[in-house]
């Protein structure tokens, strides 16, 4: 399957749309602010700002744009305060909002209406230009040396295709389940660290190309903290779920066994190290900035999920185009119902991290 | 009735959508391509080409874009062969898109697949990056001193709103119909014209601003030859025929007279003259290029519209979203069946032009 026409989140407004479900990452996307703000104003400890009269800013993987404007208004105000306090003049600001061609641009573009043109009512006589940007983060996007700092917000750990999991006979090796789950032999954790090693690497050089000397980049991840994959729970909870609903309906004989076995989600969380290393390895950049924080889903404090509906529909709008495309859309209302049916105790604390990058 | 929300070509793929009935569109981009290529090469006379690394290239009013997909291609095989012909490096492109925010921007960018990244089988190996730019051309949608080439195809004759045509009294003096027709007192024309110069003049301050000096403007404009409106049929041809099917429905009793009277549509034909005019006046510009061309629509060697049902379809694409605001969604159906029984005979010449400007 080609990630580039399955990898989109729910279009429009609907109950399970990705708009009214992106809660979990306006909840990183604010939780990823002081560091954003770090490295806009690192940017201006530079000898001479690597800007002048432009600044141009990439959102990678915005989906329908809720974070986007979260973050668009951030960027604004970091710069333009920072601007007055050092007496520079303020910059026109250029936003490139990047997400592959499938996703929902029309969906985006209407609910930018107050930004489009200026910043927003706080920011009314700056200077802010709206764009999308069609295409995979894994390869080029912008013209080269042109961007100032590009963020990403649990974008990054999405894989440009799953790993090829098949023994030298050609059978599954990763049989009843579609991640690196316990159950999984060594193998399949190698093959899916490989396939990020490639993404990630290639993310990075592209982003080499298109950045100016003395760039940011702020990249904010689900992943690990330790080296290990053993806590399930925290790593994967998200597929730990999915995956009992999909047993449930090979059970029911709705979803035949073989089906299953050749199904993996493009997903991958790195560890702390995994990212450092290869951020070393590809050359370009300076690791800057890195911080940790969990967030308790389903804990009804975080405001998130207060239910297993809002979960499961949350949950529904990531991963349907997904779903319909390997199993079918016969499956669709029957499975996400199944995860309805789960306890809220299960849910569980998921690690993520903001890592901030200078380049060179 | 603010134009960012209803002035906007239907969305989708069927029937009625904008996407399967811009053939006439297609036509007059096709016959706008020998000035597009002189404009280019021009670009090149210049003692040092505006350009460098990357050319910025704007096509405003894009709609779902199969013009896009005709003007991409001929703007970087021109550039291409220029640079090789005068030992040049090729640049990267950057095409924005532009349409307002309410476009099928998700069409648009689904037709792009085989162009983003690269120009095309043709041209593997340019460099070529496209973004949507959402946003009212009346207005400034691109950075300061940016852009090196300026597109647009029959889009500029579009107001950014109606004129207000009530006498003191508040009562409408366009009665029955809805655009200069030959039964409208001249304030109407005066009113429109009025409209035309104040948008046309924002839309070239615009521009003007976002340009790099010696950058190059062609745009495609459905237009009068003479001064005068007496040749109602050749210019206003879509708007007789709509407002013949609108005042049966009035007959009928089915759209009330005075929700009649109070419709206009936000568009004007301008002459050569009118234009040349408006440019001088601006200031920031030379009028360098102007060809014109008429179209017979209808006929069947334009390989337009072979029969009533696919000019219907076509009004219909354009005119749906403002006819179902203004008159109410239940009238739609009716309206263009109307337009179907209508005989082919009474199709006529459309004239256009094209204006190629310099940036001073």
């Amino acid at each position: 399957m080609d990630m580039k026409d399955v990898l989109c989140m729910n279009t429009g407004e609907g109950e399970s749309s990705y708009l009214l479900n992106s809660k979990f990452t306006n909840v990183t996307a604010i939780k990823s602010i002081p560091t954003l703000k770090r490295a806009i104003e690192s940017l201006f400890k530079e000898e001479s700002p690597p800007f002048e009269h432009l600044l141009n800013v990439a959102d990678l993987g915005c989906a329908s744009g809720s974070t986007s404007n979260t973050i668009m208004p951030t960027v604004v105000q970091t710069v333009v305060n920072k601007c007055r306090e050092l007496n520079h003049k303020i910059p026109e600001f250029q936003f490139y909002l990047n997400d592959l061609p499938s996703n929902d641009f029309n969906t985006l573009f209407k609910g930018l209406n107050g930004f489009v043109g200026s910043g927003g009512e706080e920011f009314e006589n700056t200077s802010c230009l709206v764009m999308g940007a069609p295409g995979s983060f894994h390869g080029r996007l912008f013209p080269l040396n042109t961007i100032h700092l590009v963020y990403s917000n649990y974008s990054v750990h999405w894989l440009s295709k799953v790993p090829d999991l098949r023994d030298e006979k050609g059978n599954p090796i990763n049989k009843g389940t579609f991640y690196i789950s316990k159950t999984s032999p060594s193998g399949v954790r190698e093959a899916y660290l490989a396939q990020f090693q490639k993404d990630f690497t290639l993310f990075l050089k592209s982003r080499a190309e298109e950045m100016v000397s003395n760039g940011r980049v702020v990249l904010v991840l689900h992943g690990r903290l330790s080296q290990d994959f053993s806590c399930e729970k925290e790593l994967q909870l998200p597929w730990l779920i999915l995956s009992q609903a999909i047993s449930r309906l090979v059970s029911k004989g709705l979803i035949d066994e073989e089906k299953l076995d050749s199904f993996e989600v493009p997903y991958y969380t790195p560890s702390v190290q995994e990212v450092k290393e290869l951020v070393e390895g590809e050359g370009s950049y300076a690791v800057e900035l890195m911080e940790t924080f969990t967030i308790r889903i389903g804990a009804r404090n975080e405001g998130i999920w207060s239910d297993a509906r809002g979960f499961g529909n949350n949950l529904r709008s990531i991963t349907e185009t997904m779903i319909s495309h390997h199993f079918g859309p016969q499956i669709l209302d029957e499975l996400y119902d199944e995860i309805q049916d789960l306890p809220l105790q299960d849910f569980a604390t998921q690690c993520s991290f903001v890592v901030g990058l200078k380049r060179n």
